[in-house]
């Protein structure tokens, strides 16, 4: 008989309901396999061919040896040895940056992560040091944030979007730091994703960004500025990430990401972090350094053979990323497109019935006339063959509990128009008549 | 101008002496590229050749299509896109288990990790949940592990090894474990490498073995077992496993590793906790289950092409480890052979210099009459060209001021002999006249 342990022993995550509905979901998701599924946030995959991995990893070995002219024994201690915890495609990623973000990146501020979900983690940890600390998030959040704060028992505490496309609301931040500090807390950090965020798709307009660095100068709490679905406009015009505005300021610790404009499977992320940490020797060091320290703690390294796959995508790609995923970005604007029209054909003048109307990226929230929970989803999976994400779950401080996300990154127009169908008939048979 | 941070407002493991300690150790080693280093616990990197990784991918993907007749649509997203949590590679890894370690897993019951390092930190999460609980952890011990409990702030307390040569000393354990709980303290867990630790080298006995199984049996603690380096003994003789003997009586979370086996750069190891969670509601879950929540905190998943990768490597090995790292064995078996020779050449009859003697491995420990401490290491870089590392980093408690680590992994034969050499100069310098 093996030993039986009890869950009241174990951390306090594993029996948060947050985590709960997340497995639920997981299992709802499996149980349809057939369904439209409007749930996953997930690249579209036809983008995605094996035998180009050969390809990307072989123009990283050339480059190795012939642009950084090394032995035979660094390439093979670069691919397959332990490395620098801090990784070793920086300044490729340095070079990306500046050409698509005109961000100017010191590559020794940048940190390769195992996804973006690491270096949330690691500056989390960092910034959060005792019990009044507090992360502040934009509410709705992406659920990795609020998972992470979970695991390192911190206190979360939201601060709401402005209204269904604005984004992150500066106002309310400011007036939330300060309601904190009243309280004898400590704000430490606000996590933000300007652009198409998870799950609200809302995107923030660039006078509402500069307003927000002018709050994080004033108050000094730090942005953590998360960027996955930056390319994906439904046009091609880029908007400048906080980090940019911000320079070299130091208001913005930057988190990037290339599941989404490389692929998921790599776990390829990084953090750029400039900001100088001054120790009690008045010695100063960058907070990259610091974070990385972390790191060796958390996985060591990120994995060589996906930095070297990654790298030989960004040399392949000319180091401009934006340009490399135009197809992609008219891929996906296309279905965004395709879902809005969906949801007016099928929703206009349905009484209770809203949506909103992001600018990119993979999100939209539509809000109905009864609670959009788990069990909601599984009688609209059963019955109607269609399935999304209850948002209740993405509220720290609650709400939600009358929308829903669909993500319209995986699938095609086709299954994008059929499962609006399905999901109008489900909406239309759960709103009371005459609502 | 850039913000500047303050070191006192970030977390304590940031001014931690630990970390400040390791960070000034990979100074030291950097500064001096042309001494002869016993510093770093790295594979051999001879045995590697980038051309192979194409072989081990295309071994993974053939795989993919003609054992498991996964379609090409099903090949791409395997590899490219986000998997299970857990892994895709478990069965593999389940059944070399099998073949090399006599462990019957439930595939089910393994997580893939990002290392061991990610393993021990899930593991060290989930089961310390507030202030009264401890980690017992063998002393000296792998920093990794120290470090992860350092930025998750639990308590760790150290139970020696049993000599020089003996490893975790079960008495010990039952001894710390009576204590703590005399103190109100709620012991949850021990780490221990049964075979070569890291830094001792010690092992244990298959009688201290059970031993120790007995100690976790009566007294509820868990062991966490990492095996990192089991199959490098000096003779081919594997010992069993502690998760071998218990079976499946639910004593050992074992961790396991591919760094030193496949090749660190790929950043895959494993957790097998096949422990039941019994839930308020009386459900019950596989402790693997609980654990890749957690990860999907931390990484979200393990890079699948490393994943791929490792895969293919296990399959082209026909799905045993240990005799594919046969010639690794002899090749590491052969350096300590060189190394205790070496260290019996110099210093035999040298008052106040000892050392032990090791079964296999990576490391050796040896005492010597004054402190090896960083500024000692330094010293000897600069004037004999030999970096070795100080123990004291390794004692969570205190002790191991006059000890200093010894790799031979990363060295041929050469080296390690004329690296002896070296040492004995600086040693027999710095010890006093009729000492």
């Amino acid at each position: 008989m093996t030993r039986v342990l009890h869950l009241a022993d174990l951390h306090g995550s594993l029996a948060d309901p947050l985590l709960d509905a997340m497995t639920f979901l997981n299992e709802v998701t499996g149980r349809y396999p057939d369904a439209v599924s409007f749930a996953p946030g997930r690249p579209y995959e036809e983008f995605f061919d094996p035998a180009e991995i050969h390809t990307h990893l072989d123009t990283y070995l050339r480059h190795l040896r012939e642009e950084r002219g090394l032995s035979g024994s660094r390439v093979r201690q670069e691919v397959f040895q332990y490395g620098r915890t801090k990784g070793v495609i920086a300044p490729l990623i340095a070079r990306a940056l500046a050409a698509d973000e005109g961000i100017e990146a010191d590559p020794e501020a940048l940190v390769v992560t195992v996804g973006a979900q690491e270096g949330m983690l690691l500056v989390l940890r960092a910034l959060c040091a005792g019990p009044d600390d507090v992360l502040l998030v934009s509410a709705p959040c992406y659920v990795g944030v609020t998972g992470a704060a979970r695991l390192l028992d911190l206190t979360v505490h939201p601060v709401p979007e402005a209204g269904r496309d604005g984004g992150l609301d500066p106002g309310a931040l400011r007036a939330a730091v300060r309601e904190l500090r009243a309280a004898g807390k400590r704000p430490r950090a606000c996590y933000v994703v300007p652009d198409f965020a998870n799950p609200s798709g809302a995107s923030m307009d660039e006078p509402s960004r500069r307003r927000l660095l002018e709050v994080a100068e004033e108050t000094g709490v730090l942005l953590i500025e998360d960027n996955p679905y930056g390319f994906f406009g439904r046009t091609a015009a880029a908007r400048p990430t906080l980090k940019a505005l911000d320079g070299d300021r130091g208001n913005v610790v930057y988190l990037g990401s290339f599941a989404k404009t490389c692929f998921p499977g790599a776990r390829v992320g990084y953090l750029l972090a400039d900001q100088r940490v001054a120790g009690p020797d008045g010695r100063t060091a960058l907070l990259a350094d610091e974070l990385a320290k972390l790191k060796s703690m958390t996985t060591v390294n990120t994995s060589a053979l996906s930095q070297a796959v990654i790298g030989g995508m960004l040399i392949g790609a000319g180091l401009r990323l934006r340009d490399a995923n135009e197809p992609a970005r008219r891929f996906y604007a296309r279905n965004m497109d395709t879902l809005l029209e969906a949801l007016q054909t099928a929703f206009q003048g349905v009484p209770g019935v809203s949506w909103n109307h992001p600018d990119g990226g993979y999100f939209a929230v539509v809000t109905v006339p009864f609670r959009a929970d788990a069990q909601a989803l599984d009688d609209c999976a059963r019955k109607h063959g269609v399935l999304w994400t209850p948002m209740d779950g993405f509220y720290p401080g609650g709400g939600g509990e009358r929308q829903l996300r669909l993500s319209c990154s995986y699938l095609t127009p086709e299954q994008i128009t059929d499962g609006v169908r399905r999901l109008a008939d489900f909406v239309k048979e759960r709103t009371p008549e005459g609502s």
